[in-house]
């Protein structure tokens, strides 16, 4: 390294592994002799639909993902989602809803303009700061899908077990945990994430969708909201964002190269023992979430007040650790240590909490 | 250079400034002593967001756009627009549209499940090859806004004269003709362009926007299909396509560098010229869009036969000339000479062309 690169802890957009972005620059004039950048190349071209071929069997690889499931790349992010899913999956026009945080309030709010919405469990209550007891939830019959937000990426929350959806269909957003570690798809309807937390560039979204839940009867919406439009058309209905494509499928590639998601879970459990093992000791800093459901990408904490909560963030910042501000809506702080976050980065800046808090008044 | 550049002709993607790629590449791994790549960027940081700011003035100085203009980000292709400027703009539930070719087929396919769409003027009896007298059109009082296709990418049209629309607004798709001449933002109600053609990568569209046109009774729609969203929000209310915002806003500096849009367009006028006169003067091969009509992007031209048209294909591809083959909908070849294709690029194609013309059967 002849450059100097900082540990970023933005809750996303946010880091990638270094390697992925030397190759990526490599490539940029010239990509492997086509005479091109990816930026540059059509989207109908032989070079580019290999680039998309291998990024979509690459993931199901990582994954494994049955066949009977579809993997779609499409624009609008999350926000997107939250109208697609309801206009899609609907058909009884009835939903239940776990409320965990930012995110499942935001996607309940979208679903509400579409048909009825159950919230069956919130932890509204404590302000975010657990996930709800799911066993035993009230499902009506009739439900289309329950819905759940696996990790919460602003109040930092994750589910140790995902929620007894008593034979329905179960919808997870998992922007903020894909691929952080091993996932069993056959136990979803649907996933879906945001690329940008956890993966690449910001401007896609990778839906992966069990086939029977794709409705060909749907002609009325706008056909860039319909599921089938994306599915029958190999994600290339109009043009996708190629480019996110292309360096997720790097990052997919990375993935595998380490060990697959197995290996990146032991890593990721590794990383967020040292910042709550920290947490858990220290006298200035607190953990805001329950310790069964503490996220291992989204780390909240806070001080005893707002002023020396702002105090670190600078104090962080000016020492090379990036973006550690907490949400605007939850203020305090908040470390985000996606997969490409290096061990290193959290223990460097535990060391540097620790040392603020020793010589903290002196 | 120490690599090999292709000419590419590609309809979008298609090529993009050296010098601009050659700029990302060495800010990859480090962007301006951040630390960081712009992928990686958080989104709320005041590093990216004085890169937005940038590429929204820049845009504005290249263009001249009025103050009561806004210039939104958005994702998901000129595809998500043909649904959101109706679901916006359709107040009294009816719009004209113009009927040019392919891309304003697919506009009033969308609108029609908005509101009732009414077809003023169509060029389809002649398989699209010419632009329909627009200077007294049957436009109802009503009407909440005129519709055109300004450069139809598959058939190769573009528009001389601007339709009068008897002071209703007009919306235009300007994706594949984007800041390739001087515009007069004020003629228009709304200009949209899909970026991948004539600007940066793919997966954002460019829409600049009366405010006036921006409405805030819309809040049953899909929270990303309001624009009003993305106007109170400086494109931000949820994560844009920050790369596609960095890349295109560094080709806004890049045209900026040039001399602007007359100096593009200048040098977009002889670069059409070339190929325009070859094709005049050919017995081989014949271009298929009236003159008065012809765009200075998109050029289909026809040999005698299909089995010739394809080995015409071949054969600039073997030479290094990629992508010029017509769209799948229409056959024949197609050269596309967006902006950054150099002057060069186009000498070499007739060149090429012309040998082979001279050769053929000999």
């Amino acid at each position: 390294m002849n450059y100097q690169r900082t540990f970023n802890f933005s809750a996303g957009p946010a880091m990638m592994p270094e390697a992925v972005l030397e190759e990526i620059r490599d490539e940029m004039l010239n990509y492997r002799g086509s005479g091109m950048c990816v930026m540059e190349m059509s989207h109908r071209s032989a070079v580019f639909q290999t680039i998309v071929d291998e990024a979509e069997q690459d993931l199901r690889d990582l994954m494994g993902i049955p066949d009977n499931y579809k993997v779609l790349f499409i624009q609008g992010g999350a926000t997107l989602q939250f109208s697609m899913i309801p206009m899609n999956l609907m058909k009884n026009g009835k939903a239940v809803y776990i409320e965990t945080g930012a995110w499942s309030k935001k996607a309940i709010g979208e679903a509400k303009k579409v048909g009825e919405v159950i919230v069956a469990a919130s932890s509204k209550d404590k302000n975010y700061s657990y996930i709800p007891d799911c066993s035993d939830l009230d499902i009506p019959e009739d439900t289309d899908y329950v819905y759940i937000c696996e990790n919460e990426t602003i109040h930092g929350l994750t589910y140790q077990t995902l929620p007894n959806t008593k034979g329905h269909v179960l919808v997870s957003d998992q922007s903020s945990m894909f691929l952080s570690k091993p996932c069993n798809v056959s136990d979803y309807g649907m996933i879906y994430a945001g690329v940008q937390k956890n993966v690449g560039p910001a401007g896609m979204v990778v839906v992966i969708i069990r086939e029977d839940l794709i409705r060909d009867d749907l002609e009325n919406l706008p056909i860039y909201m319909q599921y089938k439009t994306h599915a029958d058309n190999g994600s290339m209905y109009n043009t996708p964002n190629c480019w996110a494509i292309y360096c997720c499928g790097k990052v997919f590639k990375y993935l595998k190269s380490i060990g697959g998601l197995e290996a990146m879970n032991k890593l990721n459990e590794e990383k967020a023992k040292v910042m709550y093992d920290f947490l858990d000791n220290s006298k200035m800093f607190t953990g805001t979430v329950a310790k069964e459901c503490r996220s291992l990408m989204n780390i909240p904490f806070v001080t005893e007040s707002k002023e020396l909560d702002a105090e670190v963030v600078a104090a962080t910042k000016a020492a090379g650790y990036d973006n550690l501000k907490g949400h605007k809506s939850v203020g305090g702080l908040r470390a985000s240590i996606y997969n490409a976050m290096p061990k290193e980065g959290v223990e460097a800046l535990v060391d540097f909490l620790r040392k603020f808090e020793e010589n903290y008044g002196k």
